[in-house]
């Protein structure tokens, strides 16, 4: 797997460990790709992420679009990923039921010492639109954590920083 | 209690019935004011809806912003509150930890024929703003269920409908 | 000239013509390409378009959010685009400086019978992104004019009303 | 004049200085009312502000959720307000023809060491709600320029920071 894969799905693990909303949310997440700048994901519906006419709750895609901008500034090798300033989504079409499967693919557009810029698009399994959010998060206390890397861009292979192991 | 409340709460009701994203989230939030254009609630932070460093997840904000929009929209005797647009959120600072109540103000800016639009404020126990959000829904298919009602300006009184009463 | 760019320019032509904003800020845009959903132009940047430091003013990229939006409407043969609800814009860099070139790509990522979702991105001459945005209209009132065409998918030719001539 | 209200005019002038998108747009914009935290202005509507179908262009709303962000930014004392992040703005009714005049309160709803939260309320004269944006702001490098001021609660007087006088 490569590193930078391996990597945000450490750092998501970070996030599910104290069963918080990302728990709560989206236990099953499945991260499937990451690469500097971009990670890209899926997640089966659940009975327990829709509203009251079984679609899709409005607040799992803003919920995800906070959730995937932050495993975006991940993919650049950050452990912490700083704090939301804001958070927009818009809706496109209803975004499936349960047992439908949702895809997400989300992009560091940019990153500086104090502010990253993340976007996140929503499409179901053939590839239509269903909604798509910005996250712009403030990331100035954030850079320095020892677990943070450095990868190739590829994000192949750790070019900076020491990995830590699955078993530490 | 006012009629606009019970209708309301209602409302609110119908949404956690089946067990979805709201009952996932923020079950027990607290309804305690409505008239026609506003709403105010409370919700005392769970373990359940933090992020990982322990203080609540931008994701429960914006669930709350989708979720208190339509329930402006019900305050104008909607049983049917629409399907969102766009939803947009500002965090201005850390949201409270577990045992912190959060106290919301969601206010019905305007509403035709096809639009209805919403804000919510988001403060602690202090008056101290939080967070703010905006939600804009599309209402064209929601007018005219059997359960709208029109409330008097105070919503104290229904003045158009019927009310369906707690045993139905 | 494809049949989509030339309704575009002759629908942005309709914007400029009454003197009002889109003339006065951007009266140079120069819309290079269209094709049914998707819309690109470029404005080299005018000493009016800066804010106090000299760069870009934030409400040029607004505006042009808002405008180059609604012609991505048009490029669905709308003559007629219909009225905002809400845009949104974030600024990763600053957007240059007069003599520099601005470029815009705006999409048309879903329309229905009642509302039309755009979004525009802003790069430099050197394809660095410097900001984006997101328009969302309500188009409910706006189909049916008589300047109303369909496009082939590739935007080359006419496959549906009559095309105004340039005299007209 | 209150002195936050003869600085916050001080920053407006300095915004217009060197005929950018500002002058372009609403060079006549009259800042009425400022203390720390909130700032009131008004624009009458002129022909060069419309859309083509003659109604308040919203590129207008935007750039003025913009500037009177930042203005809100500068009742806090800064003579520099920072780079905006994110400006977000709804259009709940057509805001107004050449003539009309255009209300608006802006406010800063929070700043720290790095950012700043604002939004602004748009009303026509009777006070009816017409758009609402929100604008954050980097403000990092904002703070300590000389012309820097700190003022009384109430926005009457200058308790920090030594005043430019209108001659200098």
């Amino acid at each position: 797997m490569a590193a930078c894969l391996r990597f945000t799905q450490r750092v998501w693990k970070s996030f599910i460990d104290n069963k918080g909303h990302d728990a709560r949310c989206f236990p099953n997440l499945n991260i499937s790709h990451a690469r500097p700048g971009i990670v890209m994901a899926s997640l089966q519906i659940e009975p327990y992420n829709v509203n009251r006419v079984g679609t899709v709750h409005g607040g799992l895609i803003t919920s995800l679009t906070d959730t995937l901008g932050s495993l975006a500034v991940a993919t650049h090798g950050q452990y912490m990923t700083g704090v939301s300033t804001d958070i927009s989504t818009t809706f496109v079409k209803p975004a499936g039921k349960p047992g439908d499967v949702l895809h997400m693919t989300a992009r560091l557009e940019g990153i500086g010492k104090s502010l990253a810029y993340t976007r996140v698009d929503f499409t179901n399994s053939e590839g239509v639109i269903l909604a798509y959010g910005t996250h712009t998060k403030y990331v100035g206390k954030s850079v320095g954590h020892k677990h943070d890397l450095k990868f190739s861009l590829d994000g192949e292979t750790v070019v900076g920083g020491k990995e830590v192991t699955e078993r530490e």
